[in-house]
């Protein structure tokens, strides 16, 4: 593995740490900040997303997503509200003070996704969507760039290579389960990456366990070993109505126990700092 | 396995034949004939691609395949001669009267890619850059859809699905090799993917035995598998001087091993459709 | 790859041939032949057995498969006739003169199976099941080695290496697909698999695409790639009702069915022969 | 997944606990307990597993290990020293005190493991090997199984189900990793299998981050995400010279850190047990 050189500890020997202003105090990501990146799958309608996003600001998220436009393996399926659902994530940033985490799936929608949004994060799919990566690579805006379905590890770090080597030095990767035999879950959490990646690169790593393991009750076991493996944070699904999501309701928390989940992660990255100091 | 509709046999009993027009007799595909797609990886140089299709023309290729825009792992790989190395392929074509099959990557190089290509392809990375998908579906020119790297045959379907539910309906599908374990060849050919969507859906199926297994031994036996599986067709790469080309040269065939491989495989197409009938 | 050694081509260059004697001419497998090993996937009742397997003797199969003793996933499931079966078994070769094939589990059963049966089968559960090997590696009775479920072809030509290690050079080699994340089919046939054992090693290797794919419909189409890719023969399961089978009905063929794809890859083989001399 | 029976929570809700009787307090294995078993891969010579013993019982462990039949892919490689080793073994008990966990590969040898070992480990390879595990089943002493390559979480399942249904209700469950494409680490730690088993099963799970990584820069953080997950324990290789150990050297801790990551999770499961609670 020596083809990626940029996001190696060779180069930089220290943590990359990602600031983003917000209209309270910065948010941190990386450098042993616990950062909890929540919100529903996709942005579905303005009642439902203000009010979960009020909740996930009280609950003490740091930054919200909310999917504009949604990657569908079929045609048929529901594809979000696209440029429409803006307005609503906006009027969210507005209420809550948090910064906006979405997917962008398409070159022609940078100017307006930039214009907007804090966190552009590229998808599974688009992981070496290499015209994407070069375009996004010119930007002073960070990038969440997920691990694709049966990336390697050496894959998913060339594709950040793309970004870095355009400039773009804000890359948060993003662990979300690999594909395997396995039916039962949806992917296969590979928490051992995780470990690997913090310790040959210094860009911080999240873990997003909601599409990793496709069902609300692996949430929080994942996260916890997410964190408990070093992980910078973690990017899960909270819908005030899991059952009526449009989309990926079964892997989404109710409010309740995002917060459940939160206390755990938070005890247990206190405990990582402390041991790890 | 329901979501793909226009695809099945159910919507359309009758095999999908389709038809390109050359300088001498059109070009078809599908419906038990066999359609052998072959070039180099890339285009690299003038001479050299002007040479190896006129070899292939006259050993009875019935189609150019040539990189402009390569995609690749490395951003420091070579990516091909991009919108340079058109003026290359459009003299071949006038040279040997062959049609063209070229990847398109981004949308923005589609009306370039259109005005000139007459098959364009999807590569695995994109099977499911649904962007890219819905332009495609658009156009009234052939599409060669490429099986993603870890796509199910079910995903692979509803990308085709994409393609169609826009009114494209001239779609080749492209087996390649998925992503397992193995690691001795660079992917694992799924023949019975091939006899299974055969049976499923009424478009034409081919093989690429070169990206599939990465190495020049297993092409021949690959790709008269993939004819005796029922495939349509294969791609394969051919190179004048594999040792030295500047992408997938290990894949590569001699031009003697192509003409060796083409009469095997014909001699088995003949034996198929003599038995099917 | 340079573990294995007994099994190289550099170690022994031509291919190795087996030879099981039988009432009439004996049984060749290796250097060309296309051995076909067909029969139900267990010893269910006598009647049924014999019928079966009268009908395969003239439909010109060259050895029986049968089995006694059936690995199964859940210890709820049926799992063969056991020493019970044997009786129908050994009437069956009196009847056809045709040579038995059944798979040995358990080292206790050695002595029992190697006085009555003709091949022993290692199933892809014991593949490395080294106790078992070593003892097989001390008999002078052809050993029809299964690949793992997801061994690589390392691995399995290590396993065939204790079995010739130990003084026993009549290996097989079975390709019966592996484990992969396409849910369609039971497992992925690793085609090129079978050419590159070939080129690697000097042992014979058949398919089974029986419970390579664990749809009937997928057996004859594979079973032609096998031997277009140069397989040594093939191993099916046919039933005279496969509506009604305690095993693995949905992978068996009718005999009408068997039939046509004997004719089918003996016309294959044909040509394979012609050409490839 | 309906299967399984008897290891389901629907048969017994609460969770199995399994109890070793030991020359002072008994070893408890489940119920929210934290049990850490280590030694090296092998048992090599006295004075090292000896002294690695007594490092082990001061540093805090539960349970030895040691491999006297080795599993080996290849037939070249060393085997372990087979019964010669038990005296070994016997004596770093009697020294320690501790348990004693060690690996059954042939159903021979049962009788001879039975009167010595505490804990019989069944390995990946032999999860599917059914005479073993039904002659286990026979046993009342515990039995570690491990899960298989390739099993999914529902046949790991009833690999236990075997166990269970011959009348040993004493089974853990051992996660290993399974194989993937991703060839940096050995193997894929499924950390999601961990919380899914410990939701559907009373039976204790436990992690073996060293096969399962390969690696012992990754042991520490596997070991850590494991209990975060709610395992009941890992099983770790120490070794105290890796460089020069005869099997598995890259993936032994040293004692220093084996002490490190003794500490770190403790400190985790200390954290699981107060919340949940």
């Amino acid at each position: 593995m020596k083809g990626f050189q940029l996001s190696s500890r060779e180069y930089q020997e220290n943590d990359t740490l990602i600031e983003i202003n917000t209209a309270s105090k910065p948010l941190v990501i990386g450098q042993g900040h616990c950062t909890i990146i929540a919100g529903p799958c996709a942005v579905e309608d303005r009642e439902g997303y203000l009010s979960i996003a009020s909740f996930l600001k009280e609950a003490g998220a740091h930054a919200l997503r909310g999917g504009l436009f949604k990657p569908r393996t079929s045609p048929y399926s529901f594809k979000g509200l696209g440029r429409e659902g803006m307005e609503i994530m906006l009027e969210a940033r507005q209420l809550t003070g948090l910064p906006l985490v979405s997917e962008i799936m398409d070159v022609r929608d940078l100017d307006f996704l930039y214009d907007h949004i804090d966190i552009l994060q590229v998808g599974s799919r688009n992981m070496q969507n290499y015209s994407l990566l070069q375009e996004l690579s010119r930007l002073d805006k960070p990038i969440l760039l997920k691990r694709g379905l049966s990336a390697t590890i050496e894959e998913w770090m060339l594709a950040a290579e793309y970004i870095l080597n355009g400039g773009n030095k804000q890359v948060i990767l993003c662990e979300r389960g690999i594909r395997t035999f396995e039916p039962y879950m949806r992917n296969t959490v590979d928490i051992a990456a995780v470990a690997l990646v913090k310790q040959l690169s210094h860009l911080p790593v999240i873990v997003d366990p909601s599409h990793a393991t496709g069902r609300w009750r692996m949430v929080a076991p994942v996260a916890r070993a997410a964190i408990a493996a070093g992980a910078d944070g973690v990017m899960v699904e909270v819908h005030p109505d899991p059952d009526n999501a449009l989309s990926d309701g079964k892997q989404s928390l109710t409010p309740q126990n995002f917060s459940l989940m939160y206390r755990q992660i938070m005890d247990i990255a206190a405990l990582q700092n402390a041991e790890l100091k």
